[in-house]
């Protein structure tokens, strides 16, 4: 064990079950059932606790104070929920295909998806018989910063299924941007730049790979590496790339721009649970931006698959990375609002390791070999088992949710330092239960500089015996706890569906300029608009063409327009086999008057908000009439607002 | 106007001006503004309000009285929400493709899909590259019946979008059969069969169409038919059709199982918004399920795509229809568990019209020309503007939606009647604001013989500015309202994702045979399970077999179990351009502990529940190494468990 670690690791007897199999998750399963039910509903009692429900308490006709951002895990959409209701506000699709939105299917989404696609990506599509990936893996929700507040410009989120980082533009509140990343696997930690602004998302690579994945070297994992990438959040494309060793996880960054830091399991680089759990010890990687930027700026960077790529492993010896030893299997990676402290979730330790990031720049001083890569942490608390995530409230607390023991603990950063310097204090306020397994855990703003202790969301994996039961697939529990007073009152809990991993609640004051229409000029459907103009079709006003292509006579595009309760077109007519593309812009500018267009039996249906256009392509390969009409409701004779394609027969 | 109206239809001259565009839409806006915000606030105060919101109260850990089954409209999956409650506690995918369950993608889904799918649809997907549509329009959901109860075993539901019918199993929670309806266009209306059980599913045809639509008639209108179907629910396929005059919009069914009852818009089988809404009258359409019974026994039906189809149009004279003259373009169609009273909603007429059921068997007894096809109506009470649907306290009294007037009336049955025969009542109890634009209306169990009285959710299409803003698209509004008091007591404002269309609740005390874990001999996946045995794999042990097949050698299967933390398979290797199908089977059997299969840079991620088998099938086109993982939480060493898929390169 290396001489950095000052605290006695007592990683207990438990964990050394856990690799036979299902033996733990009995274990958990059993506990879980005895602590479970009656104890959500005795915490709460007694003054705090009313105070706490009405708190909670939105009225019919009441706005909620925050919107929450949630992932949506392996269902690959963002959701917003209001805080404290708890209420889904509104899906956002991006990785999934979305029945509802047409996303996934529109052309303007469809290129949204395609723009910054692989070459080996559209291979794989094409010999699969698809245009796009239509699942994702969505575990992180970051707003974009300005100064170490949130901005209210953008959401960013990761892909961990298909390698991708996605935004959303917070004015109308749908994905613009998706970008693939070359050479790195699975990005898994995801977080903006804190500070100027966030230039950079940082985004972890968790799986190793070949950095040429080509089938040439799959049974050398020497040739394996991973990758941690900086993305032009305003481009969004890759900014640079580092190698680095080991498999991320977590990352986050610091209140001035120096750093970025990632959590890495499996430093064996191991290719099975036995050897990725061996080492006693894993790491934390430090990234020095201004060395990396300096290197990028001077040039010094390969090139590879049109990404500038750094080597910041371990036996590179480089400035760009330092890596700092903790304990194995670290999780949660979390920035404290006070601008120094750094949490580090123990995961398999019962501990969080507190490094104090003010003294990452002496860890640059000197080569890697010659420092005291440990002489940053300044506190290294016994939680509990399973430490996977740490939030705090802006004054001096942490909250650490501890998967194993089901609990969150609440502790004193202040405490720990001074316990961790020997003194004889316990860092540790309050322990309470939650239901079952957490995950993440935020505070309102607690990623800022404006972390305000007010609400705290635990997002438990497991619900068991919650809820109603509802099959052998169970939701999982997002509950709510009222942080402002002296103890942790849960208040709601929420079931979700998979996966409710990651969330923020950022206040409503943040978000003054969310439109209730479109701009007619937005650049969500600039190639349509494009196209309309070189068929001579404005689509800013009434329009009923059908266009045939001039170069491509199996190419018809149909404009139509939309306007409670009527399409502009009663009808239109395409031949057999045409590859047909039907254009609707929605005229009607009034609050929440939503259009949509289905096509019977054609599997085609798209949504068209207030002053929008969308487009959809389809090739009609069946003679015969088919009814499309509006499927958002929108009017008393919504019912009638429909017309026909006719599809005539191939002369035989 | 016809004889049998005794009332006036103050049709009121706002409704004149809908035609036009947005003005409705506009007023409609304004309006709801003006009676925003404050009126829910306001309806709660006194006793009855607290009392209510106290009974709508569900503290963390308590658990909800009602299960809810909510449609999702063009989202295209069945939401489980708990009533009173109103958190959403499971999504279960149908017509939509589902990126964290893989429904829409796992073999055992297609199969579902697939399995009635016409030859026409099965083209038009070949033609566009694609096995299954992977959208839907659900409107409706209803449970399983027996004795006019509800049985615990089934729900159906429709897509109005591509004509289908399916059915989830409630032991399981998911969708086990899905019936694609040949001859009929646009299934809207669906109900169950009430009594003796639900035998049938009544599935409207909405959209007319040439019955043989191959493109040769679509000009000539005189050869286009609207179909009623009635689908065995054990067999999930078509058992009869009938073909009928009018759009077909909204079903129901009696309590003595002679009849069902279909509302008729568009009687003038108009192709626009003017002519479908020009006649002053539309009708209800009666089938008497004897007579069509008994027909179809003799054989005097005629065959058309394997679908027994007979002809209950008005000019067919047959015994098999009567079409009971109603106000223009009626809507609801809501049977009372009184046994007794139909309820038909006005739409563009303020009144709803009640029949009397016990008076349809008269209808019969002579030729429709020579029956006073209004004899059966016993009221029409004047509710107010744009009546969609009736709901039933079972004790006596009705609860309308007002669409245009965004509000609820409150009635009473027998003072309509009494109205109707000319006494001095007012059948109107109460009336309250929604917010805005009510669609459905439900009361729980108010669609069975145990209707309650104690909940009424009311679905509302717009919810402008109810919510904190989330852009153009914004959330529709299930509000939940308080019933069991004299007054009509709102609770709760529920944002929904598009489209919460319908909804029952069904009380938990129906709902014992709901499993936690999988029967290992579901049929669910049995022919994944006879491929596995030609294989000579026991998929109920541990599993970890790679096999070619023997027939075509570019076909592989691999054979996993799971058990956390770990597949079974922590590698496979597979050839370039392979047809690659993974099954896997979760041995785990504890509550709960859901896994999952994703694999990296592939779209491929399926959900095995506990005890579950699931399989998926891709091209294993670009060589290299992917790492596959178990995207369900399920273990402190979750984010270990996973393994690699080699592909080996194409020798060049």
């Amino acid at each position: 064990m290396s001489e950095g670690l000052k605290t006695t690791l007592t990683r207990r007897g438990l964990l050394g079950a856990t690799a036979g199999g299902a033996a733990l998750a009995g274990a958990l399963g059993g506990r879980a059932m005895l602590t479970g039910g009656a104890t959500g509903v005795a915490t709460i009692a007694g003054v705090t606790a009313a105070q706490a429900a009405e708190n909670a308490n939105i009225a019919p006709g009441q706005l909620d104070e925050y919107y929450g951002f949630w992932s949506s895990g392996q269902t690959g959409e963002l959701r917003i929920l209001g805080v404290p209701s708890m209420r889904e506000l509104m899906r956002v699709p991006v990785f999934n295909r979305c029945s509802a939105t047409g996303w996934g299917q529109t052309n303007e989404s469809i290129r949204i998806h395609q723009r910054t696609m692989t070459e080996k990506t559209k291979n794989y599509l094409a010999a699969n018989g698809k245009k796009i990936h239509d699942n994702g893996d969505l575990h992180h929700v970051h707003m974009s910063y300005t100064e170490g507040k949130y901005d209210g410009q953008y959401i960013f989120m990761n892909d961990k299924a298909n390698t991708r980082v996605a935004r959303v533009r917070c004015d109308v509140m749908k994905c613009d941007a998706i970008l693939e990343i070359p050479n790195a696997k699975a990005i898994h930690g995801m977080r903006p730049q804190k500070w100027p602004r966030s230039n950079y998302i940082f985004a972890n690579g968790e799986d190793e790979a070949p950095l040429v994945n080509d089938g040439k070297t799959m049974g050398d994992t020497s040739t394996y590496v991973n990758v941690f990438t900086a993305v032009d959040t305003e481009k969004m494309e890759v900014a640079w790339q580092v190698l680095v060793t080991g498999n991320l996880d977590n990352c986050d960054a610091d209140y001035e721009g120096k750093w970025a830091f990632s959590t890495s399991y499996n430093s064996e680089m191991g290719m099975n649970l036995a050897d990725m759990t061996a080492a006693e010890m894993d790491h934390v990687v430090v990234f020095n931006i201004a060395e990396i930027e300096k290197a990028v700026a001077e040039g010094k960077y390969e090139e590879l698959n049109g990404c500038k790529v750094l080597d910041g492993r371990k036996e590179a010896k480089s400035q760009f990375t330092r890596y700092i030893p903790v304990a194995n299997n670290p999780h949660g990676c979390n920035m404290a609002p006070d601008k120094k402290h750094l949490c580090i979730n123990g995961k398999l330790s019962p501990t969080v390791t507190v490094l104090d990031v003010t003294k990452f720049d002496a860890l640059f001083e000197k080569p890697e070999a010659e420092v005291d890569l440990r002489s940053a942490v300044v506190a290294e608390p016994e939680l509990g088992l399973g430490p996977l995530h740490t939030a705090f409230d802006g004054q001096g607390n942490a909250f650490t949710s501890l998967f194993l023991d089901s609990q969150v603990a609440k502790w004193n950063i202040e405490k720990a330092i001074a316990a961790y310097k020997g003194e004889q204090v316990d860092p540790i306020i309050e322990k309470v239960d939650v239901h079952y397994q957490p995950g993440h855990l935020k505070t309102s703003h607690g990623e800022t500089l404006e972390a305000d202790g007010k609400w705290m969301v635990v997002l438990c994996k497991f619900s068991k015996d919650r809820f109603l039961n509802v099959g052998p697939l169970k939701p999982e529990n997002d509950q709510l706890f009222d942080i402002s007073g002296d103890k942790m009152v849960l208040v709601h809990d929420g079931p979700t569906f998979a996966e409710p991993h990651d969330a923020i609640a950022v206040h409503a004051s943040k978000m003054g300029n969310i439109r209730s229409a479109w701009d007619r000029n937005d650049p969500f459907w600039a190639e349509t608009r494009k196209q309309a103009e070189a068929d001579g079709v404005n689509i800013d006003e009434w329009a009923d063409m059908v266009v045939r292509d001039k170069d491509d006579p199996t190419k018809v595009r149909v404009y139509m327009s939309s306007q409670a309760p009527s399409f502009s077109l009663e009808s239109f007519t395409v031949n057999q086999d045409d590859e047909v593309t039907v254009i609707v812009t929605n005229l009607d500018d009034i609050d929440d008057l939503t259009h949509g267009f289905t096509l019977g039996n054609h599997g085609v249906a798209m949504e068209i908000a207030p002053q929008a256009t969308a487009s959809v392509t389809f090739k009609a390969a069946q003679p015969g009439v088919y009814w499309y009409y509006c499927q958002w409701f929108c009017h008393a004779l919504h019912m009638e607002m429909r017309g026909r394609m006719f599809v005539e027969p191939k002369a035989s």
